[in-house]
């Protein structure tokens, strides 16, 4: 078929069982999509960095053709009618989202493999929850980023709704369902799809994957030394070194004691500790207009910045003393790290806070050594969550490690696997009326727990073999008459050339 | 935390650090939601049956409270604060929705493990779309039930944009970008949450997960027979016999012969095969009146209902001749199936259409002998949807299988797996001062690849017990502090009651 478009009329030449259909389509464009007839193709990949991605659709790319025969014909031959409509559309996904074609899909399901693997291995249970909630679940007024990027929407029932943005307050839903009919502590991990609506700057997306790892009901340090051992250990599965990257590690506790000795009341905390996160991505002088407006006083904002600027614990403990909550359970994180064996993996920095509204207590985000890219990982504890919703409170701690750093990070380390399709044996027929046949052999095989590809047309050996090369195939296996009539195949070992016959019963 | 409503006032007694801090907070009802107060708690569960499921919210039952203290204070001890906002939410997921807590959760995953494992078994690679797509990839004009209960809406954008739902559309657009720089053919499998809006009647969901697998570029019928070779082997994998469960094959070229004979345009082709689809579902008059409707004459609409009734493939040859292509087809795939082995497992039934505007050729669909239960599967030939969205046709075959009408059949049968967690090891330590010592421990075991639960907390050893029987741990590990001096540790086989004493490095 051959399209040639015009701007205001589409021509379609089909070629279809020898007859040659002329079809006139009239455009029509929708009020929402503009004008445009390019059917852009790029080569668009899942895990492509945010820096050189230029697969972002124009907006307005998607263009729909409406093709309305204007009479009616009793022919059969046209492919393009009995569906009504034809439209020509955007073979891109949806601005800011990704296809998983078999070579990103086969990234994607390593990453997640060793994110369930890493979290079995720490006895943690996996859950979900739905990808679209109602929006009041994760309105909170803090001026959080998540909440002013959220992705909601009116459904067709009139109902608040959004795509998730991130998987804790689900999860914090849920325990409150679950209420006494559970024993705590929870041990749960998640491997979640959250959204975000944002103005699309160059490469960024509206949707990741996140691993998540929850305690629920540890009151104690213990369990953030725990959930940070577990992203210690899938960084050591999946080749990333201390070298590479480390944990900032603080505490939500000093921020608020400070607050405390100023006489901030404690509603401002939430807003202070977003306004704070901003400190790398917006000039100090506005940071400060901004805990101005949140009424805190030039001396307490001094304060305030001064001890931010803290990286060691010793330094705090002579600004703030011996006694304050923050520095016994800083003191008692690191002196676990030591025990789990992971100190050269964290630090102290106070300038950490994370950018979410209800964590409580310890803080940590993974970053990369060299300083080139975003968080790798970020989590904390938020032990006064579920009160938020109507329930009763429970200790809680937890992080989100999502998608696209962590891939960005191992590329430019050269640590992607190199993840090729694999079949164990490719089945070809060498006659048309053995396919029958063919189709027994595979039958067999996979009986046995052998992957097969089977060849499902007649197709010459040459075209066979690349198949085969295609698919990493170790084994060829023949199915010609000769061999059949005395119930034999051929088999080719595609590794070393080694031929042979064999007994279709004998195969292993 | 004690939580006294009254219709009105919401009154929160915190007890927390010794102070008590009495809370007015007004109701703010926001228009969408119609005024509530109870926290409803069923015991919903993902994998219930629809006729036993009780766990719909009712509709508004989700309720915001918002808390704002009317006056300031400089008090840290109150808990719900710090959020700006209190809400009270429905605990429940979306309606139409699901949550998966751990014990769904692995049912879910079992299930999907057994997808991925006969999609590889058969040398399919796994892919995945956005579940968020241009409303304009799912509009068809045929009067599909799929698309009456499109999930669609305008995003912050102004786009119109669906929840997917069904991923044959999204892999269709796939194909069409990849262009030539796919070698044919594509073998691809894929399991993802699909959505559909319907006015909710009892228990059914708005949600569920479909197995795909699709075979691009095979014009020949050996296509489908491996698709139902596949989905018979997972049958028989998870336990389900021919007994159980049947295919009702037939080929929509049938239909087109009626069509072709009875000179009706081929442009209603589409239209007709979805008004019978519902033949099963609403009266035959209903039926017949629509065909009218859709002009056909009533002596083909006669013709029609007399061949669509039809159970054997004899009796339709000596309707139609031999001739036609439809014959030839379904001939093919039932010698295939004699070949692979599951002949008992299908039959010819006239009647199948399947409910999608895009089949063209053989159409498929699992069903439960005892009739009790929905098709369980469905799927067909759709060598013409390409060129619908603008693309060149490649002749294509692939099937949905869903994961809510399985797990019913499993359940009806007894078949359900009994799925528990599981963790190898639950380590304690039975002193406070040695909980870094556990840590190590637990680090030890885990980097020899043995799962660990690591008990966070000082805990009594009968409440450790306890855990480990609810995690089905085989050995308990204490770390008690005359052994740690010695560098060892108690070891105890949960299964046996064997106890021993071990050195730490010796632990395997």
């Amino acid at each position: 078929m051959r399209v040639i478009t015009s701007p205001s009329l589409l021509i379609l030449h089909h070629h279809h069982g020898g007859a040659t259909t002329l079809l006139r389509s009239f455009r029509r464009n929708f009020s929402f999509f503009p004008p445009s007839f390019s059917i852009s193709n790029p080569k668009s990949r899942a895990y492509s960095t945010s820096s050189t991605s230029s697969a972002e659709p124009q907006p307005g790319s998607l263009i729909i053709e409406s093709n309305e025969r204007t009479g009616r014909s009793g022919s059969l031959a046209s492919p393009l009618t009995h569906l009504d409509i034809t439209q020509k559309i955007d073979v891109n996904p949806p601005k800011g989202t990704r296809d998983f074609p078999p070579e990103d899909m086969r990234l994607r399901s390593w990453l997640f493999q060793n994110f369930r693997e890493v979290s079995q291995l720490f006895g943690f249970e996996e859950v979900d929850f739905p990808v679209l909630e109602s929006e009041a679940l994760f309105i909170r007024k803090a001026g959080e980023e998540i909440r002013d990027q959220l992705y909601c929407f009116e459904d067709r029932g009139n109902r608040r709704v959004a795509l998730r943005p991130e998987l804790t307050p689900s999860l914090a839903r849920l325990v409150i369902q679950k209420g006494k009919s559970v024993s705590l502590p929870l041990k749960w991990y998640a491997i979640g799809q959250c959204w975000r609506y944002e103005r699309m700057t160059r490469g960024r997306r509206r949707e990741h994957y996140q691993w998540n790892m929850d305690i629920i009901g540890v009151p104690d340090v213990a369990a953030e030394a725990e959930l940070i051992s577990s992203i210690v250990t899938f960084f050591k599965r999946i080749g990333i070194t201390a070298s590479d990257v480390g944990f900032k590690v603080s505490s939500r506790k000093v921020l608020q004691e400070v607050l405390r000795r100023y006489s901030v009341p404690e509603s401002l905390f939430g807003r202070v500790c977003i306004i704070i996160d901003k400190m790398e991505k917006i000039p100090i002088d506005e940071i400060k207009k901004e805990l101005k407006s949140a009424e805190l006083s030039e001396e307490a904002i001094d304060e305030l910045l001064e001890i931010l600027s803290m990286k060691s614990l010793a330094t705090l403990e002579e600004k703030l003393g011996d006694s304050v909550e923050a520095l016994a359970d800083l003191k008692q994180l690191f002196l676990l790290a030591e025990k789990y064996g992971y100190s050269e993996w964290i630090q102290f920095d106070a300038s950490i806070v994370r950018g979410l509204a209800y964590y409580t207590g310890i803080v940590f985000e993974g970053f990369d050594r060299e300083g080139k890219l975003r968080a790798i990982c970020g989590g904390g504890r938020y032990d006064r969550l579920l009160s938020t919703f109507g329930g009763d409170d429970i200790p809680a701690c937890g992080f989100g490690f999502g998608d696209a750093v962590i891939v960005e990070l191992l590329k430019e380390r050269g640590l992607l696997p190199e993840l090729g399709p694999q079949v164990e044996n490719i089945v070809c027929s060498l006659d048309q009326d053995l396919q029958g046949a063919a189709s027994a052999v595979a039958a067999k095989l996979r009986e046995k727990g052998q992957s097969v590809d089977l060849v499902l047309e007649n197709k010459p050996l040459k075209w066979v073999f690349k198949r085969a090369a295609r698919i990493n195939a170790c084994r060829l296996i023949l199915v010609g008459s000769a061999e059949w009539q005395k119930g034999m195949v051929r088999v080719k070992i595609l590794s070393s050339g080694e031929q042979y016959e064999i007994k279709v019963n004998e195969l292993q």
